[in-house]
């Protein structure tokens, strides 16, 4: 088939040029017209407060509502602070990797054709002649930074947005459990679309600079756009795994002491470790998981951008079909902002019991509505017939395939997150079972936790394997990345309703630091116990995309190191994977282990302070929150490191010593490994958490029965909630990053790999 | 290179005739004369008893001689009675699932020509006429009853051997413990060498039978022989399973009501699981570790054999170096008995401490006059160049590679050997660690063991690695099966140091029932200790060997099937192995769950039995051991099902419907993803147990600070080992068996898979 042949489609490249960028505008207006709205809850004890008294149904029995409005701006403030000192931290340190690791993307790139700044010809656009290597390398650096930047950026808003929600939505709980819940699902909704539309907007203004240098070498152009996806997921691997460490050093250091020995509940502002777990929450679950889920943004649009450059659309300069990635994920965000008003203005929440079904209507809306978004796109914006590059061959694809394509991977989604609730939800029998085995000790609620991680692991693999080989026969790699990008096009609700659970679970513990009514209390437990299940849900999301993505980038890399199999039968191969397979392993030894070490230095603080403050027991004395905010700080900041090393020393190390095919084993080893490690992991310690759960609420009979609070059964399962935290909010969603990072930092150095890769069989 | 050129090796047919049934034979003497020595330990109180008293170095505190003679005699055949029963009861279900497996490989394997009995035309040896589809059909239908009967006869053997010496090893610790010792390890000895003798004879004798009616067909002989390998292995994993599933039962249930509620010691006679606990250990940990290790070394030969069959060996019929995987497993036997010398009769034990590096040893002595054996035999049974069937082409090799194959995997096992006892032994830092984290309760402990198991996988996986690439490298699949078979050459001395860990274990058992002396029980506890370890570096060389195992009858598969390149970049092949990677998880939820419901039932029985049993726990009644031995019986039956059908059917419906390509994926993401789940699974299981061991022992000073027994650090340490029960011992082990048994099934019916697989994809 000739490239001459085809049609373009039926959207104009004038219309997608204002298209993309203003869906991306829009998506920000409305994220910042959601925070207008949230912020007219005012916190502090402020007479001019927009809080009139009479709105409020119930009388307080706790304080009275000014000093709960100070208490809860006091504490929102201390949370703020730790939380924006950390990441500002962090971002120290990570400004000296980014600096050293721009340095060495530029020297590995620019070594390709010795640093010459002649034009070269082109690699798949044969006869034509492409712009030097050096340019590539110094445009992958630049790309590089402004992934990392916008990264950053997106943990930072999140976690500012969601120190901002947190006292708020208390106070509205105060009104009832509706308003509270549309306070937090709000807020989530202004990270989601911030994310969301920034992403966008900055990969957008990205080609449009780029291609002023670039001009018509899209091969080029699009190759060094593949930086950003670099630059986005290795911010994204040190906040998760920073950030992970730093909210379980302190969540496990607070419970260990705070509910197995003193018998305290949770969130009690005597624990010296309570605030330090509450910036936790923000810094790990808010900015980890903001980094995470648009690194895989990143990815997959870098990812579906660069086979296409290869492809039919890139060679005849098709704008539209080209920016296909791009359409798609601009219609996203408006079938998202559809999607939000079902939550905030179509159906209001009257009754605890409307919160998880709710929450589970944005992702079923959200779903059919991309589907008829995701129809339009393919027919209006695809010629009907294209070529796709395939391993060397170029594969005959319509638009309608392309439809399939992503529809499959935004079902995929729907199916994992489903799943997941089942096996995370305490509604359902697989967590009863669970917390049913506490009734024999500790051992077996952890042997019929971690079976429950493993047997939640088939539905999922079974949906990405069908997403995957329908994607694949249809449209090859390029089907992969729209498959990948057809799950993340609901981006901003799954972020939305995912940033709502630690947005909650905060809440809830602002309520019980500043002693509000245990009426307030119920309401603030009842939207936590549904952010749990979300939360869940979103780490579903964020490990079938990262799958994915891995893929959808494994096969790029393949084709950019110009390898047309990889062969498991040849031993190259077959050590990288059986190698890779073990690295999800190594990787979850080191942050399981700092973690652990971690919490026993939290631990033997707390204790410390417990003995050495006089009256800190009997609620007299202040806690030194800061120096548990110290603790764990220290102990994320040095921790990340050899684990970040680790993820981005492997690609480097294997693809020079042991070249290009060694390297395609080890990211294809790591990724069907990794997913089933993360997807257990996380499910398992999402099911402890919500067997502990199910015994206090103690809503069944059969719960009544497990219960109260303090029973032997209650403390099995506290034991094993604090094994889980490590697992579900470390371990478990750093290894989405692993694998993605490792087949993207593959991709970026590929031209390298190929040039210079394989020393040690060369001199062998 | 053609065939007519190829040279012989100097070791001549009629010499190779007699070398391996005489070491076969020399092997079951060796094995008969130790159980002699055995023997002359008598174990009633009959006055004609073989023990003269004034050999007894102590007096004893607790019972006199003739009593404690008489109550280990009466426990030995209780648990002796039990284990016989289980096993019968077992091998009657056993046995009608090898009728219809057999029924199904004749079917199947019979349509591969349509039922013709006509001869057809050879597929490797080309011009050549071979036998028709359907004698291969019936003689590996045979070659399969022959592999599941020479299993079942080998775990009856090691069970009944181990209930013959459990009692005589606590008898002779009157004496000291360096008869003790002797005792056992002969025990074990006897198990070893009947093994591999007995498997080498079976195979050697299946081979000269069917050649009666192949002649000069060799590609039918060898591939028939593989049913062989499936029998053995099947048969295995069953044993694996239901063995697994009744001693964890019966172990977990008795710890939990015992040690955790009642505090009352382990093995004490009052525990009505505690007969269960000791069959259960000669059922599952014996009967079950034999059928795997025999499976192994089924499955490495037949695959060495078969690929040997289509390569010049084979063609050229070269009957010496065909048989060089024998004449390897012959010389190993030889060496297995110079090092047993060792062990009995060159170092005498006289203390506590020379056990464990006396176990050691018989690992390093070993493995160096093995590499001498490797070396003689690859210089005398080959000729100096051949080539090897690679994936279609031809490989030339020479002896001295492989020599280097055969060493490779020999010495890797070492490497393995030595790395779990690393992990699992608390003599190290890192076991020493997770018994330190017992300070802050059970969580940590479990953070910390789960850290462990995962970073112990590091050093095993590359050792595998670099193995399979050297021996791949050097002789294509070939290489690796004989690396396997490296690996499995010393299995007689591997399977007498690992047998020894259980009757060590059952020893002091029965030493802590008969209410023997505090001295005895100090004596059978440091045996026990070393066997733990010992345990733990024997299922580092089965899961190891599984490995390298899996990896060469894949490639078998693979060579058989006619697909000459498994590209990972097909979709077909990219399901399978992610799918793949995912069946260790769902097995492992399938039994750890079996464990978990089995012991909630037991426990809820024990404590049914002492508060329903009057003067049960002042020890003046005796408790209803039948009714846990049922419990066990029951349960493991039931629960072995489900997960044997899981592993049995995946082959066939992937194969039937998929194809060989998706099947070929299977296999290769279960090998690559199994094999860290079950080398993680067993050494955290190992290192649980043994950091429980380290507080109770109480040696250093760090240990004394966590004990003693009944503290809190103890506490927690024990529940981490009741966690540990199912993955070391049930879920970890069995795991080789899936990633082996999947494999050497594919290759079983390859020819039909070949012939009508892929029926999805042939109508869509």
């Amino acid at each position: 088939m000739l490239v001459s042949h085809l049609e373009m489609g039926m959207l104009s490249e004038g219309l997608t040029q204002v298209l993309i960028p203003v869906a991306a505008l829009v998506g920000i207006v409305f994220a910042l017209l959601q925070w207008y709205v949230v912020s007219k809850v005012k916190v502090s004890g402020d007479s001019s407060s927009g809080l009139s008294d009479k709105l409020i149904e119930d009388e307080e029995d706790g304080v009275d509502n000014r000093e709960a409005s100070i208490k809860c701006a006091e504490i929102q403030n201390a949370i703020s602070i730790g939380a924006t000192s950390f990441l500002f931290t962090q971002y120290k340190y990570l400004s000296v990797f980014m600096c050293v690791f721009a340095a060495i993307i530029f020297l590995f790139l620019g070594s390709v054709k010795g640093f010459s700044t002649k034009s070269e010809p082109c690699t798949y656009n044969k006869g034509s002649l492409c712009k030097p290597a050096l340019a590539n390398a110094a445009f992958s650096t630049v790309a590089f930074l402004l992934g990392a930047l916008t990264s950053v950026l997106s943990g930072f808003l999140g976690m500012k947005i969601a120190t901002y929600a947190n006292a708020r939505t208390t106070l509205e709980a105060r009104k009832g459990v509706g308003k509270a819940f549309v306070t937090a699902f709000r807020s989530g909704a202004v990270m989601g679309f911030l994310l969301a539309a920034n992403g966008l907007l900055v990969l957008y203004i990205s080609i449009l600079l780029f291609k002023l240098y670039y001009g018509d070498d899209w091969e080029g152009l699009y190759e060094s756009i593949t930086g950003y996806g670099l630059g986005g997921s290795s911010m994204a691997l040190f906040g998760r795994v920073g950030g992970g460490i730093y909210t379980k050093a302190a969540d496990v250091g607070a419970d260990l002491v705070g509910k197995v020995e003193l018998n305290i509940p949770e969130d009690d502002p005597r624990n010296p470790a309570v605030i330090a777990d509450n910036v936790g929450d923000n810094v790990g679950d808010i900015a980890g998981m903001g980094s995470d889920l648009f690194g895989s943004y990143a990815e997959s649009s870098c990812a579906a951008l660069f086979v296409a450059s290869i492809s039919s659309f890139g060679i005849s300069h098709d704008y539209t079909a080209m920016s296909f990635p791009l359409i798609i994920s601009s219609v996203g965000i408006v079938v998202c902002l559809i999607t939000t008003l079902f939550a905030t203005d179509l159906f209001k929440i009257k009754d605890v019991s409307e919160i998880e079904p709710s929450l589970k209507r944005q992702l079923v809306v959200s779903t059919i509505l991309m589907t008829v978004g995701i129809a339009m796109v393919s027919f209006f914006a695809l010629p009907s017939e294209f070529t796709i590059f395939n391993f060397g061959t170029e594969k005959v694809v319509k638009n309608w395939h392309l439809f399939f394509c992503v529809a499959i991977g935004l079902w995929a989604g729907l199916v994992i997150g489903y799943t997941t609730e089942y096996y995370t939800s305490n509604a359902y029998s697989p967590v009863q079972d669970v917390a049913d085995s506490c009734r024999t000790g500790a051992a077996t609620n952890v042997i019929f936790g971690l079976a429950l991680g493993y047997k939640s692991v088939i539905i999922p693999i079974f949906s990405i394997a069908i997403a995957i080989f329908v994607s694949f026969s249809l449209a090859a790699m390029y089907g992969i990345a729209v498959a990948a990008l057809g799950m993340l096009s609901t981006i901003a609700t799954g972020l939305a309703i995912d940033a709502y659970g630690p947005i909650s679970d905060n809440a809830g513990g602002i309520a019980e630091m500043a002693g509000m009514s245990h009426k307030i209390r119920e309401r603030t437990d009842a939207l936590d116990a549904a952010g749990n299940t979300t939360a869940a849900i979103g780490k579903g999301f964020a490990i079938g995309s990262a799958a994915l993505v891995s893929l959808a980038l494994f096969g790029a890399f393949v084709s950019r190191a110009g390898i047309n199999t990889v062969d498991v039968l040849t031993p190259k191969v077959f050590i990288g994977l059986i190698v890779g397979a073990m690295l999800p392993y190594w990787f979850s030894a080191m942050t399981m282990k700092s973690v652990g070490s971690a919490a026993l230095k939290m631990v033997e603080e707390v204790r410390r302070q417990f003995k050495t403050i006089p009256g800190l027991m009997e609620g007299r004395a202040k806690p030194d929150y800061a120096n548990c905010v110290k603790i764990s700080t220290d102990a994320s900041l040095r921790e990340m490191i050899p684990p970040g090393a680790l993820v981005m020393l492997t690609p480097l190390i294997t693809g020079t010593l042991f070249g290009v095919e060694t390297l395609a084993g080890v990211l294809a080893g790591s990724l069907v490994s990794g997913v089933q490690v993360a997807i257990s992991a996380s499910n398992t310690g999402g099911a402890w958490d919500n067997a502990k759960k199910y015994i206090e609420a103690g809503v069944s009979e059969h719960a009544k029965l497990l219960g109260p609070k303090g029973s032997d059964a209650h403390k099995a399962a506290v034991i094993g909630d604090t094994i889980g935290d490590p697992l579900k909010d470390t371990s478990g969603p750093s290894l989405n990053i692993l694998i993605k990072l490792m087949a993207v930092e593959s991709l970026v150095f590929a031209p390298f790999f190929a040039a210079h890769g394989g020393l040690l069989f060369k001199y062998l």
